[in-house]
């Protein structure tokens, strides 16, 4: 699709500074950015790229100058690019396939309106697959699951039974919703599996990435607030909560029995030990190790897990212990080298 | 299923405290339990939970008091209560469906008795399926592969050509046996595939979670023990061995040629360098990484791992680092001061 | 196959040591090779192992001593058994399938010569398979994707569409390619999915272990250089470029928009933040986490990563913390009681 300038500045209500009537077909970075394509300035860390890009048009701040560029200005960058970008190329759409034949559907199933079961694909007993919901092809829907509407599940996900997923949900390939959640009692030696009779609750408008392993719970449910986002080969055990619109970078892990709350960012290989609770607004940098119940909006790192700028401090000083450590003996040395020499009392 | 408290104990082989008439029907934890609920106190640290909880009986220890609840008393609360979990709701069933005409089924391949093969399911040549094993949709079980009486593999699992599953092993859905070993000879700067011409044994009771991949030998056999059990995401490497009995928390990682011995507990996220030998009874903290051969009975924590109280007690001393730099520099300073104002001798 | 020591040795060009009739059949690690098997020493760690032995012959560097074992000295021994492993066993052979009745094969997809299309498999529309290429049952090829000549795709795997997979590519099962990056914009508290309108480009000879996870670029292409390794879940970020011949151990993550160099090692579990270059020939460390930039041959360690010699440095003084904050209490008690008591100034 090719608009204007004009006509992408007035769809993200953006000041025009330069040629309103450029045509733009693409969107591309702004190193990568050339003749045609829009890009955007979010981070002033790239600032001097400005100079270089040979894009027809950068979406920035409300403050950036023009440079001879021909500019969008507007007062969130990064989303007004988003929409930008999916006025120009849209979401990924999903070819309409209905009911496919190759597919396996239980007769105890049912399949709302417009909803597209691919090839491979099996619908189990008394699941419910709501309307123009897509399942692409080598995916299994347990029984009694059921998915809301507008969702998109790729291929090779197996979500087990008795587990509900909300409206507009999309979860990528491979991933795995509502196995047996990690629970034995170990007498005398042997581990005794505990029936995990729980289920897992998706709620709406969450995206799970690539790989993506969700534990049903023991009794109860594990539930994933509505509007979070998780990347690929996230890990979540057993009877936790995560809270809405949280994001979870890729390889995070959080054991079972954890309440995190909504609002959270979890940097990637993250992991929580179970049985805390973790508050709103909670940022975890990658490879932390949280160990403790952690307030509405603390930020931490390390493993284990301090608060960031005390753990950023420690970092610091960690490639100075051999110095310090040799310092620390020669004031010994000096110490007591001088209190002997001098015949004064210690 | 509805039990009363009596048929409870009976089963556990209990002591009631208070109503044997109580009639049981659902399984809860002590916060979320209500009437008709049975729940369990195994941890004191939830002591204060047996005040508010709205459970009908409490599965105790033989010395907990009941402060007006029925208890149910026993040796090992939580064994027990697992007991009564089963009792109450069993372990999932699995709807017998045969060999699906669906599936794709070699000629060569063998099929136990009253086994099912679910759709989309692929037994290759000369497999050989075990009696009362239920292989869900989706899965590929490789030439030559043999599985075993009583086990349950979940949707989406592929167990390459030649490996060895033993009886009522348990294999959750995206989990990957017997892949290729990470093994090249490389040679000016090109990496030369090593074939990968071992196996892998899974032995009799093993369960395995959501997107484990365990590497096939190189030569030999990559082996789990007996009653081992792995949460998600877990990575084996080729020909390591993990003894019978061992637990391994979600996304634990042990490389290749390591043998770890039995009853051996794995924190999420561990990490095991490759050709090392970790004992019997070892406990490796989440997180933490071993690079050394660890003796039986060891506890280690860290990255690298060190004994845990040496690690604990280094982490402890991890956060006031900044702190005793500057006290470093202050006793430096005060003594080059004092040395040189006071002429005496260093 | 049965060889003889001198066709062995022939093969690799080595000099024999011993007996040139012997009969070989089977290959095998030093402790555990019989009559009738070669094995190697490329390590000299393991060089005692020659003692006790019971393999027919030993594939070795040029300046191994016999110790009456029949031996085969060469330059490169570990390459070398490389080489006589693929003369004895071959590389794993793929039955001839054909496009299979049970596979689903759009009409706009073009399938090479000899490509095998096993069961329960989906070439969408206007994806390409090249000539001699096996995909396994249970994958799916979307639509648009390219996969170039003597490719193998081991069950369950999904590549998304508008993806490019080069020749001699293997991927093992469960692994997941050209899934949505991880990108969003978050206005409001709400994250907006930006569109995923990239692709990935895996170029020629690179294998990928199970269950990884390579992200699709946001614009642009994800990709993996040619003849580049990966292990078992492997996590990359969108817009990241992985050079050639690098290889990556299990549960390696690396974050978005990420220049990784050529013939770099990541060992498992190493993390590597987004928007940051890695050079060429850089080594980093099981469970190190990469935060800044690295120049070429950099060799680090740990979380935060530094240059080897000082994380190992820092890691050693690591256990003796609590000695030196002992220590330091202690200078500093002595320090105070000394100036007090001997009246002197400070």
């Amino acid at each position: 699709m090719i608009k204007t300038v004009k006509e992408l500045a007035e769809h993200i209500n953006g000041q025009i500074i330069g040629d309103e009537t450029l045509k733009i077909s693409g969107a591309a970075t702004l190193s990568e950015a050339g003749e045609g394509d829009v890009t955007f300035l979010a981070n002033m860390k790239y600032e001097k790229e400005l100079q270089s890009t040979a894009a027809s048009v950068v979406v920035v701040g409300e403050t950036v100058e023009s440079k001879g560029l021909t500019l969008i200005r507007c007062k969130d960058p990064y989303y007004s690019f988003m929409q930008v970008v999916v006025l120009l190329h849209g979401h990924r759409e999903h070819e309409p396939v209905g009911i496919s034949p190759k597919s396996s559907v239980s007769d105890s199933a049912k399949i709302g309106k417009n909803a597209d079961i691919h090839d491979f694909t099996t619908i189990s007993s008394n699941a419910v697959i709501g309307d123009n919901t897509t399942i692409y092809p080598n995916c299994t829907i347990g029984p009694g699951t059921r998915i809301g509407n507008d969702c998109i599940i790729f291929p090779n996900v197996t979500v087990y039974d008795g587990c509900t997923i909300g409206d507009r949900v999309t979860i990528h390939s491979g991933s795995i919703i509502g196995q047996d959640g990690f629970g034995y009692a170990t007498h005398d030696g042997v581990h005794h599996k505990i029936p995990q009779i729980g289920g897992v609750i998706i709620e709406d408008d969450v995206e799970i990435g690539a790989n993506c392993s969700i534990d049903r719970a023991t009794l109860g449910n594990t539930v994933i607030g509505h509007g979070t986002k998780m990347s690929n080969q996230v890990a979540i055990g057993h009877n936790t909560t995560v809270g809405h619109d949280s994001l979870l970078v890729a390889q995070t892990g959080i054991a079972g029995s954890v309440h995190v709350g909504h609002h959270c960012i979890f940097g990637g290989q993250a992991g929580v030990v179970g049985h805390i609770t973790i508050g709103n607004g909670v940022r975890v940098s990658a490879q932390a190790g949280v160990t403790n119940n952690l307030e509405d909006g603390q930020i931490v790192a390390g493993s284990p897990a301090l608060p960031i700028t005390q753990a950023k401090r420690a970092m610091m000083v960690m490639k100075d212990l051999p110095e310090l450590r040799k310092k620390i003996r020669e004031l010994d040395k000096t110490l007591r080298h001088f209190t002997k020499d001098n015949h004064l009392d210690t």
